[in-house]
């Protein structure tokens, strides 16, 4: 047995697992790891910085790895050179998260990519699919950075249901073992996009003292808010937030937003050295709330792995 | 093939399906319809009316049927006489949502019968353990009514991996249909407790109209807040609030609570009576994400044997 779906048939993969293209987290290195375990790897696109992604972009060309790019639609819609120097490296697939995606999606198509569109809402979702793209990704509030609320037990088949007959719809959102993606393949998915779990990986980009953080973490620990969008001068647009891992910076401002917001030039210092410190206490480790259920840092290939291997498992116990 | 589980082991049901304790829509009638078609209803008692309970009783013991009773714990708590009247009908369980249930607990098992919990977060299902729960509900966030925020998909195994070796672990939260049980077995669950579903069931005692709201909303139409909990002036503490479809009243004052509080005479009786005249602009349909699952009014117990079924059928197709 093996978990072929219409997104392995697509994008001629051996397992449904995709890397959630983290900012900065999901380097080269992660994504060619991901690649190398039989699912596909992407890169971190992010806001986009183009000597990062240069980079990164060359040291995915000199491991020979396939990969995908994921980036913030909104910020990329600014930065054309981005998406050029993107698609002259022939990824397996852009990612397109948080915004309008009308204008950038016909021009990646042009040049043969496809086009894998991530949603919050229903509603998205038919946006997305009406202005073409090629597979979505179904996210829900459970997933780490920004996102919204909908949680994906319900929100996952509702999509399916509306457009899963015209295009692969991928979950992510709280999966972070064989039994979240045995769960998204009986709620309809084609497969599934993994952030924290790789987050906590060997190869992530990620400082160790932020991978050790999310192993300690229980779910409950997770929050999402605007304060460290606040934090960082960055805040976004409702019904967007971001979740992150729970620490003094965050019980200190939770529900004290506006206050921050009056007290920005220091405070928004303040994180900046924090971060720089790799001071966890005050700068944002960006973790879903599957943060819960992952217990050590291992190789992004056994990871791939010890999923599917579950996966299959549970599908084949309960199937007879 | 079927769907046994420590659950159906323990409460010697057929189908590891539970029916929610929806205040007053979980009513005899339901109750008996989801144990009539080897699920197990449970009574609606809510914050507590005892001619309400002792008529619903009073007709499950006439129909025969096994049941059993869910409350709400801090309500319960400060009304003993409800709970005597409960145990004298020897009920298939007890289920107490939100609240301490160290002393109500102990009196329930030594009338010698089981206890199942209701939590929301990790920290609550191990405070419920240790208090001596015989079973747990980890209910997701996607549940209508009152809640918190954590979505099932990463909260159910954390509980699980937790807890899940001394009691059977139940899932409740955005799951209408076999698939939402097919995955919740996936992740670990030991059956599923499922509300709105049934509220757009032909028994559900709850208006043909807000059953008709439930049919027309998208998930994206159901908002967590503490609107309707202001405007009936019965506001829980954080980190409760509640869920329910999003209408002409929850647009006029999310985001303006405070203003709501002030002017909570007028709006409250404004409220009243909306909920008499069945005026659900105002009046709030108390029902979760999995709304946007549900697309027709169905008796009870063919909603039962379609979610087993279709469970089923997922499960053997992917197992082999």
């Amino acid at each position: 047995m093996t978990l072929r779906t219409p997104l392995t048939e697509r994008l001629a993969i051996q397992h449904p697992v995709l890397l959630a293209p983290m900012d900065i987290v999901s380097d080269a290195r992660l994504t060619a790891a991901v690649s190398a375990a039989g699912g596909l790897g992407l890169l971190g696109g992010g806001y986009g910085d183009e000597d990062w992604l240069r980079r990164e972009l060359d040291a995915l060309a000199a491991a020979k790895a396939r990969f995908g790019v994921g980036f913030i639609t909104w910020s990329l819609a600014r930065q054309d050179r981005l998406l050029d120097l993107t698609l002259e490296r022939k990824p397996a697939l852009v990612m397109l998260s948080f915004g309008d995606v009308r204008e950038l999606l016909p021009r990646i198509q042009r040049a043969g990519v496809p086009v894998l569109c991530q949603v919050q809402t229903l509603a998205m979702a038919r946006e997305a699919v009406a202005a073409g793209a090629d597979m979505l990704v179904a996210q829900g509030g459970e997933a780490g950075g920004h996102g919204v609320g909908r949680g994906l037990m319900a929100l996952l088949p509702e999509i399916v249901d509306a457009v899963g007959g015209r295009v692969p719809v991928v979950a992510a959102g709280g999966i972070a073992d064989g039994r979240g993606l045995a769960a998204a393949l009986m709620l309809g998915a084609a497969g599934v996009l993994v952030g924290t779990r790789f987050y906590a990986s060997d190869e992530a980009a990620g400082a160790p003292a932020a991978k050790q953080r999310i192993v300690a973490a229980t779910g409950d620990a997770s929050v999402r808010s605007i304060v460290f969008d606040i934090s960082r001068r960055n805040v976004w647009p409702a019904p967007f937030n971001g979740r992150c891992l729970r620490n003094a910076h965050t019980e200190r401002w939770l529900g004290r937003e506006l206050e921050l917001m009056q007290n920005v030039e220091v405070e928004s210092a303040r994180y900046l050295a924090a971060r720089q410190a790799q001071d966890f206490e005050i700068a944002a480790v960006i973790a879903g709330e599957a943060a819960g259920l992952i217990r050590d840092v291992q190789p992004a290939g056994r990871i791939v792995a010890g999923m599917v291997e579950q996966a299959e498992g549970l599908l084949a116990r309960r199937g007879h």
